[in-house]
C-alpha cells in the first residue's frame, strides 16, 4: 500500500520539533524507512538529531539523494494562531501547523516517494535520504554533520534534490539551481576625539565614514550574470552613540550586508572592502577596521541533466514549466553543492515562518508524484 | 583702605555656589558694595540669584559696566583634588578652588577696582556691576534677567567689560571682541524598511544620510572674515540602532554642530541645511527632517574706542599688547552685545573647569590694577 504523504506530514507536524528539539520526528521517519528496507543511521552531533537512510548499495554508480529538515522555527505568539501549530488540523483542504510547508510536507513527500519507488520498482543504484534537525538554527550540526559523516564512511550521492519550498506563488513555478552568497561586514572608523568648536584639533571619523558608506553604496558590484541577478550591498546601520553636541567622537561604526552572485567570492569582496577602506583612510587620515563574516558563498549547478530531469518531472505532473532561479535566502544546498550537483524543488513557500503556516493537501500529493517521477526517470 | 581682590576671591571661593546655588556669594559682594555707596538690587529670577549694583546716577551719559558670574561648575570627583575645592588654600602663590579662575577672581578684581575707584576718584558718570549666579547653567535667568530688568528700569551701560578668563597662556595675551555663533542641527532621514537581500524593494535611508553628511562635511562655509576664523561644521553623531543585518532600516539620524562667524546667521545656515537636505532627498527619494537649535548668533564689537581702552590698560599694566580675538566658546557677552558695545578681558583660563582649578594670586592683583586703569581712563 502506498505511503500517504499527507498523513505522514500530519504526523510530523504533531512532533514539536522546534530547533534544536527533534520531538520524535526522525524516529517516526526511521520506522517507515526501516520497514521499506532502507539502511538507517542516526548521525547526531552536539545534541542535534540527524538521519541518514540508504536503499541500495553504498557507493553505487547512480545514487540519487534527497535532503531536507524536520526542525521548524518557533510558533511566535501562540494566541495569534487560529489552529494549533502542532495540531495538523485539516480545514477546507488545507493542513495547518508549523512546518506544514517548511518543510515537513517536503520531507514526507520525498520519504513517501522513495519508499514507494524502491518497493514498486527497485532500481539499479541507490536512493539516499539525508534528513537533519538543524536547518533553521545555526546549521552547524545538521546537513554538514551528515555530509561529514558520509565522506568519512564513503557514502555518496551522485545528484541531490533539496526539498525546500521554492515556488513564490504557485505549484511548479520555480526550481532553484543556485544561490547568491551572503556576507556581513562591520566597519569601525577611528579618528581623534575633540571639541566641536575646534574641529581642526580633532580628527572626526564621521565624515570619513559618510564618504566610505556613500562610495560603497553607490558602487555597482555587477550587472548580474547568466543565471544571477545583480549583486546587492545594503548598509544596514551606522552608529556612533555620541550624545554630546560639543564633542567630536573618536570612532563610529557601520554594518553592511552583501548578497553576491558568481562573479564574486567572499574573499574577493573582503579584499575590495579593505581596499576601499584603506583608500578612504588615506584621504582622511583615519584608521578603519573591517571585520567580515561570510555566511555563504554563491553557488550554481549550471542548467544540465539534473535541472532538466526535475523540469520535465514538474512539467509532466503540473503542466507548468518551472523557471530556473538563483533568488532567495540560504538553504542547506550551500553545503550539498560541495559534494555533488544539487537543485532545490518543493512547495509554495508563501506561509513559511508565518502565523497559521499551512499547505494544500493536494499539493503534498502532487509533490510526492513529482519526486516519484524524478526517481523513475533518473534510474530509467 | 583698598579692597584686597585676592582676599575677596578667597572668600567667594569658600561659598559653594555650584549653579544654581548662590552659597552666600552675592550677599558677600553686596555688603562690600553697599559700604562703598553702590545702590544694590537683587534681580533674582526663577530661583537664580543676580545682583545689580550702580554707583552714580541712573542713565548717566557715561556708564561703564562690568559683567561676571559667581556660579561655578561642579567639582567632579572630590578625591581627585589635592586641595579642598571650596577651601581657597594658597600654596606657593597659587590660590586653589573651584571658580578660582572662572571667575570668582575676575568678579573680585572688578568689584575691588570699582570700589577703590569710586572711593578715591568719584567719576562724572556711573559704574555698573551686573553679576549673575547663572552663567554655567542654562543662562536663561542670569545675565538675561539682569538685562531685562535694566531695560525695564531705564538702567543702562554705555560700554561693558565681561571679566571672563580670556587668555590661553599668559596674562594680557588676549581680549575677546566677539564670538562665533553656534547651532546644533538634528537630521532624520526616512526611507522604507525592507529585507537586506532585496534592497530594490526597500528605500534605504543610510546611503542618503551618508551622502548628505559627506556633502555637509566637505562644504567650505567660508574662509574667515576680518575678525573671525573660518566657520566650522562638525557632524558629532550618526545613529541608526539597527542590530539586524538582514533588515534595511526605515530611518537614520545624525546631529551636527556649526560654529559660525559674522558672514552667517542662524537663519541663513538653517536655510542652507534645509536646502541641502531637500536636494539630497530629491536625489534619493527619501524624506529628511531638519531640526535646528541656535545657541547663539555670532557678534562683534569692532575694534574701536572700547577695545583701544582695554588694550592700552593691559599694555600699561603688563607690558603685553593683547591680541583682539573672536575665538572660544560662548559667554554672557552674547547677551550684553544687544545692549551696548562689549569686550571681554580677564585671567588665564588654563585650569577652568578642571580639577585643582587655581589662580596666581599676583595676577588677581594685576587684573584689579588693569580694571582700575580702565575705569580711570574711561572717565578721564
Amino acid at each position: 500500500m502506498p505511503l500517504d504523504p499527507a498523513d505522514l506530514t500530519a504526523r510530523l507536524v504533531r512532533c514539536p520539533s522546534v530547533t534544536p528539539e527533534d520531538g520524535g520526528a526522525l524516529p517516526l521517519l526511521q520506522e517507515a524507512l526501516d520497514q521499506a528496507g532502507f539502511a538507517c543511521t542516526r548521525v547526531d552531533r552536539n545534541g542535534i538529531a540527524n538521519l541518514f537512510a540508504r536503499w541500495g548499495e553504498k557507493g553505487a554508480a547512480r545514487s540519487f539523494g534527497f535532503n531536507g529538515h524536520t526542525d521548524v522555527v518557533p510558533v511566535g505568539r501562540r494566541e495569534d494562531w487560529t489552529h494549533d501549530p502542532f495540531g495538523a488540523e485539516i480545514v477546507d483542504g488545507m493542513l495547518y501547523g508549523r512546518g506544514a510547508t517548511d518543510m515537513k510536507s517536503g520531507v514526507a513527500a520525498f520519504v513517501a516517494a522513495a519508499v514507494d519507488f524502491v518497493t514498486e520498482t527497485p532500481p539499479e543504484g541507490a536512493v539516499i535520504l539525508a534528513i537533519t534537525g538543524d536547518e533553521e538554527g545555526e546549521s552547524t550540526d545538521g546537513t554538514l554533520a551528515l555530509l561529514d559523516w558520509m565522506a568519512a564512511e564513503g557514502e555518496r550521492m551522485t545528484d541531490c534534490l533539496v526539498g525546500e519550498p521554492t515556488s513564490p506563488d504557485f505549484m511548479g513555478q520555480m526550481i532553484k539551481i543556485g544561490r547568491r552568497g551572503s556576507l556581513n561586514a562591520w566597519l569601525t572608523v577611528r579618528g581623534t576625539q575633540g571639541h566641536s568648536a575646534y574641529p581642526h584639533r580633532a580628527l572626526n571619523p564621521i565624515p570619513a565614514m559618510a564618504r566610505l558608506v556613500d562610495r560603497l553604496s553607490a558602487h555597482e558590484l555587477d550587472r548580474g550574470t547568466a543565471h544571477f541577478d545583480p549583486s546587492t550591498l545594503a548598509v544596514v546601520t551606522m552608529d556612533t552613540g555620541n550624545a554630546a553636541t560639543n564633542v567630536i567622537p573618536a570612532e563610529t561604526r557601520a554594518c553592511l550586508n552583501i548578497r553576491f552572485n558568481d562573479s564574486h567570492s567572499g574573499a574577493s569582496l573582503t579584499d575590495w572592502l579593505r581596499s576601499e577602506a584603506a583608500a578612504n583612510d588615506a584621504a582622511f587620515g583615519t584608521t578603519t577596521e573591517v571585520t567580515v563574516k561570510i555566511s555563504g558563498e554563491s553557488f550554481l549547478t549550471p542548467p544540465g541533466p539534473l535541472s532538466d530531469l526535475v523540469t520535465q518531472a514538474v512539467a509532466a505532473e503540473t503542466g507548468v514549466t518551472p523557471e530556473l532561479s538563483t533568488t532567495g535566502g540560504t538553504s542547506d544546498a550551500r553545503f550539498v553543492k560541495d559534494h555533488c550537483p544539487v537543485v532545490e524543488f518543493g512547495l509554495v513557500g508563501k506561509t513559511m515562518h508565518a502565523v497559521d503556516e499551512r499547505v494544500e493537501v493536494a499539493q503534498i500529493h502532487q509533490l510526492k508524484a513529482i519526486y516519484g517521477r524524478i526517481l523513475r526517470d533518473y534510474f530509467a
